[in-house]
């Protein structure tokens, strides 16, 4: 190939090595191979490729958490602009390490801006929500295997309450007891019957599975409705799929949900910013304390990956959740400030179902009543 | 809801519980949970939901290797008919808890049927190869940052060495040193060359990265140029894309690549069970020995899922990579058999430019050799 100036920039990688003193410097060596030309070095015989194709060993150290923290340095051209190759490029191969996780990128703002982030961002949801100051609430529709009519029920009694946003279950998809389109033209039905009574609309957020084709499908039936906001789950419907329907439905805000994230081999703070870049306006996760145990830090990682400045990006709201309950509002606000969206769902729906809307006004009470107000 | 007679059938998965065995009972109940209706049961009311909607535990033992195995009930109407929701309700909340990794899934007939398995299989892949009883042969273009030109002259070396498919590097993808168009034309032309030399077609295999559109109008341009055979990594363009596109291009077979499918969490056999259900003729995996380290018994499994009797599923390839080499095709085959694919990329591209079509054709000599043919 011909030599080129370095003009998208590179992609700095921090992998985290699970392996003895002795062993390390050759692993950090065959990750940065196998994350970019995947082959015997004696086998390449281009000198530019040798000299940027190649990833690159920045530093290895002993990391604080035990084994060794490599930083690697990728050629951001190796990503040809498509985020799952950027997925691909950062972890495919390395994936099936046992040894090996990856901590943390430095993405260029070549990608950056490729990748475009959020739509709206934590001031587009405030300003779709009506918030200035607090914190945003958000609950849940479910269990599955409602029917829409039911689901509704509960999103109007949600939605009396005063909630700002209330999201499907993420495991609502298009199930023949709740088909989506009949449970959207229901569910968004009564959110407007509910702003009716009230004065104030609550969001709906369906929640979007399916090919590329399906979704944008859905999401046509969405604003058919009046609906801003939608969710999905990246790491299921596919990074590349996402922002390209981020940035064809650009008039919505996008919830990213974490299915399928887990299992630490991409730290849960890196597969957030990553959601942030391709396109996510909340970042909902685990919160520390509930049936899901991440630490604190690691939180601490997530809230601050979605809204430290990242090239001309939007910021992103951070979404705890995961067994929040009413009690929990106060310390969850100390934690992550008052540009968060508290999402509480199982904890509410543990009330009598007459007692839903009081429920859901003494979480957006509790809330609103926090210093930040 | 209204009781509905259990139509279409129910998911059955086994989860490894890494947990003391005073909390496992409680833990699996969780998983069961997690996995359905994802709330706490005392807020959900309706019968019907609570006995079938919600997962059921039906059994935990010891694990051999350690831990617990809990076999857990999930009714298949959950999925909706979707395959990223179909992974969703199988492991995605659950894949945030460190303690727990799925190991395999029964998946019922109504949903082997919907995803419908490989369009052409192992018998659909050695007619394509115009091979009879022997295993199947093929190469990897690499390393990226080569020119269209080169690549192509590399596949013309493999491609007059006999070999029966020539795939992409999972790392190339449309990056602008060797943009997909014309990186299909050349190496497609480079094959078609090397056939009116040798009078046998060797089939090259692009690399498909992107959203459902792009994805799609790099399928038209790979049958545009006479292709028959792509490659996709379901795990990272999403498994409901895959599959669409898999039907929407029923000419074509698919080899599936197992980018991100690492980590354990999801275990290795399930992966490639999961990638044939959704349409995968072939699916390439790290066999033992090379450099990944997954055991033999792994690699039985994941050779068992792609060929044992599934529904009404056509057969996948098992195909062995990651670090095979010449020396080792004997004890591949003694292993996987003749219904396999062998993939040497990096120890092939070792050997000096001028000898790389004498190489690859004593890999398909050492193939052919062997006693299957």
């Amino acid at each position: 190939m011909t030599a080129t100036t370095n003009a998208v920039g590179n992609i700095v990688a921090r992998y985290r090595l699970r392996v003895d003193e002795s062993r390390v410097a050759e692993r950090a060596e065959m990750i940065a191979i196998e994350q970019s030309v995947e082959m015997p070095l004696a086998g390449v015989r281009d000198a530019e490729i040798l000299e940027n194709i190649v990833g690159k060993v920045i530093s290895v150290e002993p990391a604080a958490e035990g084994g060794f923290e490599a930083r690697i340095r990728l050629d951001a051209r190796t990503v040809g602009g498509d985020p799952g190759q950027l997925v691909n490029m950062l972890f495919g191969n390395s994936s099936l390490h046992e040894d090996v996780s990856i901590e943390d990128a430095e993405i260029p703002k070549s990608l950056l801006d490729a990748f475009g982030g959020p739509n709206h961002g934590v001031d587009g949801l405030r300003k779709l929500a009506g918030v200035e100051r607090r914190a945003l609430t958000c609950s849940a529709l479910k269990p599955q295997g409602m029917s829409c009519a039911e689901l509704a029920a509960l999103a109007h009694e949600f939605a009396r309450g005063g909630v700002d946003f209330i999201k499907d279950d993420h495991g609502l998809a298009d199930q023949d007891y709740s088909p989506y389109r009949e449970r959207v033209r229901a569910c968004a039905a009564a959110v407007r019957k509910a702003a009716d009574e009230t004065g104030r609309l609550t969001h709906y957020v369906p929640s979007l599975w399916g090919s590329f084709d399906e979704i944008d499908a859905r999401l046509d039936i969405a604003r058919d409705e009046g609906l801003r906001v939608a969710m999905m789950a990246p790491a299921i419907v596919g990074a590349s799929n996402f922002v390209a329907l981020k940035k064809k439905h650009e008039d919505f805000a996008f919830f990213a949900h974490p299915s399928l994230t887990g299992g630490g081999r991409i730290a849960q703070p890196l597969y957030n910013k990553l959601f942030r870049i391709f396109g996510a306006d909340a970042v909902i996760f685990a919160t520390f304390g509930g049936r899901f145990g991440y630490g604190r830090e690691t939180c601490r990682g997530i809230a601050d990956g979605a809204r430290a400045p990242l090239g001309a990006l939007k910021s992103a709201m951070p979404a705890p959740a995961g067994g929040l309950a009413l009690r929990r509002v106060e310390e969850t606000l100390d934690f992550y400030g008052a540009d968060t969206m508290l999402l509480i769902g199982g904890d509410l729906l543990l009330s009598e179902r007459s007692d839903l809307a009081r429920e859901t006004a003494a979480f957006v009470r509790g809330v609103a009543d926090y210093g930040h107000a």
